[in-house]
């Protein structure tokens, strides 16, 4: 490969992202700054976060600037390098772009890995990386679950979501799991091990309320919130007193132009509920840590994180897609090289 | 007065109450049950959470039932006692009704009073009350105030609002209040020693956002919500990370058919705000506490706390409309006799 394709934002979406926000360019191979990487990228994580980085708003990141292939977490070998601490060859993670080739500085998020640790080195970008590790903080540092509590994730068949699910039976809780669909809602029961599952899709609001209360007949102690919009709001009328809701994505509102955000907010008052607001990127100095559990829950078979890993850059924008229609069946990766 | 005269519900208000939502009825002044008490109302508290209760809908407190008087705090004297912990005569408070005669079994939330050690007893409803203990706990046991940090208060002309700001000036926050209106403004500099005051009336979204953000310049590091809907909306893109938002009431969203809520749950998840829903009868156990700690405030001259005393149990429509057109300059109270 003598060039550098960059999958790049040309133009912010208007709620959904079309094709045509996107282009597909190539230029030259970049050489390493003093004290930099080339890092040829293998695999990139596809999240609903980049959703939010492709809008002109003021958020936890910059907005990626029109122009600038769309930032993405990837795992890759350095290719070339003007650090001492990294060598050709090397495996590394970081904060990257959808290229194949992309330079960095040590410093930031890039870090060494090793591929031998793990089944592919794809699981990076699953449970050991932000996504099985969003799970596995915001349930267990935020939540604090207690065992015999009811646990309610949404998005459950997700790849944060399954995590959740699964590490919430780990720590001895009742785990309901609202998806859409019935294979998805089978993939809960038969992969995960929820206790419960909820298909939320034909079902109206009152509907939805009464599915969560016969699930969790004693109220829910935890939510984990991936969704928002209508599901959340059927959540909160099922909430035992004090109630703790790990706030962590809102993926039916990132497409929205008129957000539904949370009408019944008295629930929360009456209840004595509290929402904590959660971003990974608070706990990176202990990703160490919490990658070392995950490792060790997949190698004993008490954790399973599914993968759809989609081939090739020029795909990217069908991949992306996968996120939104619910396509997906797990952590979404695009395989670039 | 040889009869009991009842503000009863008649009729559950759809959206804002109707006169005749309501009925004042005479009926005999009753005699104590067995170890029950016959109280003689003297002041009621008029509440936002009153109109909570006015609806049939699962909560905190059952609805009021049809046909029962209006439930509300009141302060009053022993009539009649069949209970040895409690003389005619002895003045206590307690969760009664909107009538001249109420019967209270002391075990529920009656308890005995001190008139002497307050300028009126009615401040047993504001300063030593619920009101006012909403302000003290909800501020310190939930919020945490650190000093440095600014805190900014939703209606904070408000008898809540007002409390929560002066608590917080005595714990050194710098304090921004948000009230409708220049009158009320100059009340949160002038009466209650608030750094800023922002009049809501007559500001689109963007121009409260502007005017937040000019109030408090490094972010809002706590907010305490009584109001709800475009003010709360208004607050969110102006908090700091880790914002800590105490959810103690709605007053916007009560009357209304259409929910607003928090559209901009995202400013949350972004900021890691947390937001608390509040209940001050969480903290029962401690009133006598914090009553102590806020008299002492309010004769060292640290704390003001405003009445407007409306007379007479056969005003009490129009005492209580007061609320929801912000007519009334301090904690409402409606004297009964």
């Amino acid at each position: 490969m003598a060039e550098n394709r960059r999958f790049l934002l040309v133009r912010r979406p208007q709620g959904t992202p079309e094709e045509s926000d996107f282009a597909l360019e190539a230029s030259d191979i970049p050489v390493p700054p003093p004290g930099g990487l080339v890092i040829r990228n293998r695999f990139a994580s596809l999240d609903p976060a980049q959703r939010g980085w492709m809008d002109d708003a003021e958020s936890y990141m910059p907005p990626i600037p029109l122009g600038d292939p769309v930032r993405a977490t990837t795992v890759g070998i350095v290719h070339a390098s003007d650090n001492p601490d990294f060598a050709v060859g090397q495996w590394v993670m970081g904060l990257n772009a959808l290229e194949d080739y992309s330079v960095a500085m040590p410093g930031g998020f890039t870090m060494a890995i090793d591929p031998d640790a793990v089944a592919s080195p794809s699981n990076y970008l699953s449970a050991l990386g932000a996504v099985g590790l969003t799970g596995y903080f915001g349930l267990l540092e935020v939540a604090k679950p207690r065992a015999g509590e009811t646990l309610l994730v949404s998005g459950a068949a997700g790849a944060v979501g399954s995590a959740v699910g699964q590490i919430g039976k780990i720590k001895g809780c009742r785990v309901v799991g609202i998806a859409g669909g019935p294979a998805k809602c089978r993939r809960l029961l038969e992969d995960y091990g929820f206790d419960a599952a909820i298909d939320y899709k034909g079902k109206d609001h009152e509907a939805l309320v009464a599915a969560i209360a016969e699930a969790a007949p004693d109220g829910v102690n935890m939510v984990f919130e991936n969704v928002g919009g209508p599901v959340m709001e059927a959540e909160m009328f099922n909430l035992a007193h004090h109630a703790r809701i790990v706030l962590c994505g809102l993926i039916s509102e990132y497409n929205a132009p008129e957000k539904v955000g949370l009408r019944n907010l008295w629930q929360v008052l009456a209840r004595r509920a509290t929402i904590h607001g959660f971003l990974i990127a608070d706990y990176a100095e202990r990703f160490a840590e919490g990658g070392a559990q995950m490792a060790q829950w997949l190698a004993e078979g008490k954790l399973r994180m599914d993968e759809d890993v989609q081939e090739g850059l020029e795909n990217a924008y069908p991949a992306f897609m996968r996120l939104f229609t619910g396509a997906n069946t797990g952590k979404l990766v695009l395989k670039i090289s």
